[in-house]
C-alpha cells in the first residue's frame, strides 16, 4: 500500500564555512530535507537514507499536488521496511545537487549569478560532512544510516568518518569504489555534456541550457541500471511500429531511452550531474585510508549488505569485498544476494525481497 | 611475425542496379576491396574475410609508406590462420562505409553532392549482395566465408542467403542478431551524432564534421568492447597524474576513452557510423525467415564458431544459439567458447588462440 501522506521539502540554512576536500572553503550553504515518522524523546531513532546520483530529498510521501510520491516510497512510511511507526527518517539533497541544497546551479554570493563550474568541485566525504551539520542541527547523536548506489556510499562514509554517531548501516547495491568500467560510462556521460554546443563552459543557465549531452548522459545510465536480462523482459527486440528504414526511433528500448533522456532534462541540472558523478569516481577510501580495513576499523556499528544477482554497475562481488573487510575486522555483519532480474535499478524496485531483510536487521 | 608485404586497395565498379532491403535502388556502386595470396587455377582456394563496424578493405599486410598494417594482420599471410601460402583472402568494405566502397559521403551522380542522409539505409542482406557481385566477378563459385562481430553476421547472412556458394563458414564473436542491450548502446551513439551542432542532417562535408557526437558513439563502443577485466588490467583506478578536482580528465581509463575518440573522427565517417550501426540494429534473420532453423536449412556449410568468455556483448549463449539450431539441422559444426580476458576485442586480439583452432578447421 502507498502512502498517502504529504510532506513538504524544508530548507536548513548553514552561515559557517565548511572546509571541503579539494582545499576551497565553502562560506555558506543550504540543506534541503525532508523527515518521516517522529523523533523520539532520547532522539535515539532516527534513520538517515541517502539518495543516489539523481534522487533528492523527497524520499517518501507526496508534495502537496504531486501524482508520483518520493522515490523510495515503496520502502519508507508504517510497516515498510523504514517503518515511520517506529523511527524517525530523514533524507536530504546531497551537497552539489539541484533540488535544494547547494550547488553549481545556486546562487554565488559574490557575484549575485550562480555557481555554475566555479562550485568547488566536491565528493562523497563532503556531503557526508554536510548531512552531519544537519544531524547536529536535528540534536540527534545516534543515528542508522542506509542507502544504495552512491546512497550506499556515503552510508559507508558515515561509518567511516562518524563511527560514534553510526548505530547501524545498510548498504544496497553498493561499493566502496567505482570500478573502471562505471568510471568509463561516467567519463562518456559528462564528455557528452561538456560538448554540447549550449553548455557555454556551465554558463547555461540564462541561456539554453545543455539539453541534448544530458540526455545522452541519462540514455547512457539508464543503460547501465538495467541489466540484459531486464532489457529482454521489458523490450525484447520489439519494433516501435516497423521498421523506419530512417534514423529515427526503430526499437522499443530505443523509444524508452530517448523518453527517459527527455524527461530527465526537465527534472535535473546538467552542472550537478557533472559535480556528482566526479564525486562518485573519486571516492576510494580504500586509497584514501591505505586500505578499506584501515578505514573501517573505528566503526562501532552493524553492517547489512544486499546486493542484486544480475547488478552489472555495482556488482555482487564488490559488496563482498566490503563484507570480506568487516569479517576481518570482527564487525557484526549481515548479508545477502538477492536474486533479481532487475540489474542495479533493483534497489528501487525490489521493495518485498529487500523490506524482509532490512525489517529483521533493523528488529521490527 | 607481421607481414612486410604492400596491397593496394582496388575499386570495383558495378554499373547495374542492385535492389535493397529498404526497397529502393542502387543505380551503381563501387566496392573497395584487397586481395593476400592466389587464386587457384579451379578458384577454389578463396576466403572471404567480412570485417566490423569501423574496419575496412584493408585486412592485412602494408599500404605503402604506412606505419601499421590492417586490421587482421595477424591472422592473414604465410602459415597464419588464414594462409596465404593455400588460400587467396579477400577482404573488401562494405555498403555504407566509408573506406572505398558506396556509402553516404559518396558523390551521388544525380545531384554531384555527397549522398548524407539521402543515401539508402542499408541491411547485412545489402551488403553481403554487394560482396556477391565482386565473388562474381572474380569468377568463384565455392568460398569459404569468415568474420568477428559484424563480419560473423554478414558471414551467417553468406551461409543463408547463398548456400550453394559457401563451403565453410567461420562466426566468430557474433550472433544471429543483436541483443536489446547492444541495440540501446547503438541508439545512444546514434544520437549523440545526430544531436551534434555540427550534424546538419547529415550535410556537414563542406563544414565542421559532428567530430564531438562521433568521438562520443566510439567511446560508448569502446566500454563494450572491453570488459570490466580488461579495464581492471588495462587502467585499474589509476588516475593520468593525480585528482584535478576539474572537470578535465583524471583517471587512466577516461584518457584511453578520449583518445579513442579523437583518433577516429580523423578516419570514419559519422553518416556511415549511422548507416552501419542501423544495418546492425536491423539483422534478424530469426524474424526474416521465421526461425533459425528455416534460415540455415537450405545451407551446404560446415560451420566454425567461436565466441569468448568475457565478451559481454556478443555474448557466448548467443553463440551457442547458432550452434544448436546447426546441430538440429544436422549440419557439421565446430563450437569453442576461448578463456580470454579481452571482452569482444579478443577477436581481435587473440590471433594464437584462434589460429591453432581455424588451421584446425580448415585443415591447414
Amino acid at each position: 500500500m502507498g502512502n498517502t501522506k504529504i510532506v513538504e521539502t524544508k530548507i536548513l540554512k548553514i552561515n559557517e564555512p565548511i572546509k571541503l576536500q579539494c582545499g576551497k572553503t565553502l562560506e555558506e550553504y543550504e540543506i534541503a530535507y525532508e523527515t518521516y515518522g517522529k523523533l523520539n524523546e532520547d532522539k535515539s531513532n532516527a534513520i538517515l537514507v541517502l539518495h543516489a546520483l539523481t534522487g533528492d530529498a523527497h524520499a517518501a510521501y507526496y508534495h502537496k499536488n504531486a501524482t508520483k510520491p518520493g522515490w523510495w516510497d515503496d520502502m519508507i512510511g508504517e510497516n515498510k521496511a523504514f517503518d515511520t511507526n517506529k523511527f524517525f527518517i530523514i533524507s536530504s539533497n546531497v551537497l552539489g545537487g539541484c533540488k535544494g541544497t547547494t550547488g553549481p546551479s545556486s546562487i554565488n554570493k559574490e557575484t549575485k549569478k550562480p555557481w555554475a563550474l566555479d562550485f568547488p568541485v566536491i565528493t562523497i566525504e563532503d556531503m557526508v560532512n554536510v548531512q552531519k551539520k544537519l544531524i547536529d542541527y536535528l540534536g540527534i547523536k545516534k543515528i542508522i544510516v542506509a542507502g544504495g548506489s552512491m546512497g550506499g556510499m556515503q552510508a559507508l562514509e558515515w561509518s567511516i568518518a562518524y563511527p560514534e554517531y553510526v548505530k547501524s548501516t545498510i548498504l544496497i547495491a553498493t561499493s566502496a569504489r567505482l570500478n573502471a568500467q562505471a568510471i568509463a560510462f561516467n567519463a562518456v556521460a559528462r564528455n557528452a555534456i561538456l560538448k554540447d554546443a549550449n553548455f557555454n563552459n556551465g554558463n547555461y543557465y540564462d541561456s539554453k541550457h545543455p539539453e541534448n549531452g544530458l540526455a545522452i548522459a541519462r540514455m547512457v545510465g539508464h543503460i547501465t541500471y538495467l541489466c540484459q536480462e531486464a532489457m529482454y523482459k521489458k523490450f525484447g527486440r520489439e519494433f516501435k511500429e516497423k521498421p523506419s528504414f530512417d534514423f529515427g526511433v526503430d526499437f522499443q528500448v530505443e523509444s524508452y531511452l530517448e523518453h527517459q533522456g527527455k524527461i530527465f532534462v526537465d527534472r535535473f541540472d546538467a552542472n550537478s550531474y557533472l559535480y556528482i558523478t566526479k564525486a562518485l569516481d573519486y571516492y576510494d577510501p580504500i586509497k584514501t585510508h591505505g586500505s578499506l580495513e584501515n578505514a573501517l576499523k573505528e566503526s562501532k556499528s552493524n553492517f547489512l549488505i544486499i546486493s542484486f544477482s544480475t547488478d552489472w554497475l555495482f556488482t555482487t562481488e564488490q559488496s563482498k569485498q566490503i563484507v570480506r573487510t568487516l569479517i576481518k575486522l570482527n564487525k557484526n555483519v549481515s548479508f545477502v544476494e538477492l536474486e533479481s532480474k532487475c540489474g542495479h535499478d533493483a534497489f528501487l524496485l525490489e521493495f518485498e525481497k529487500q523490506t524482509k531483510i532490512i525489517k529483521s536487521f533493523l528488529g521490527v
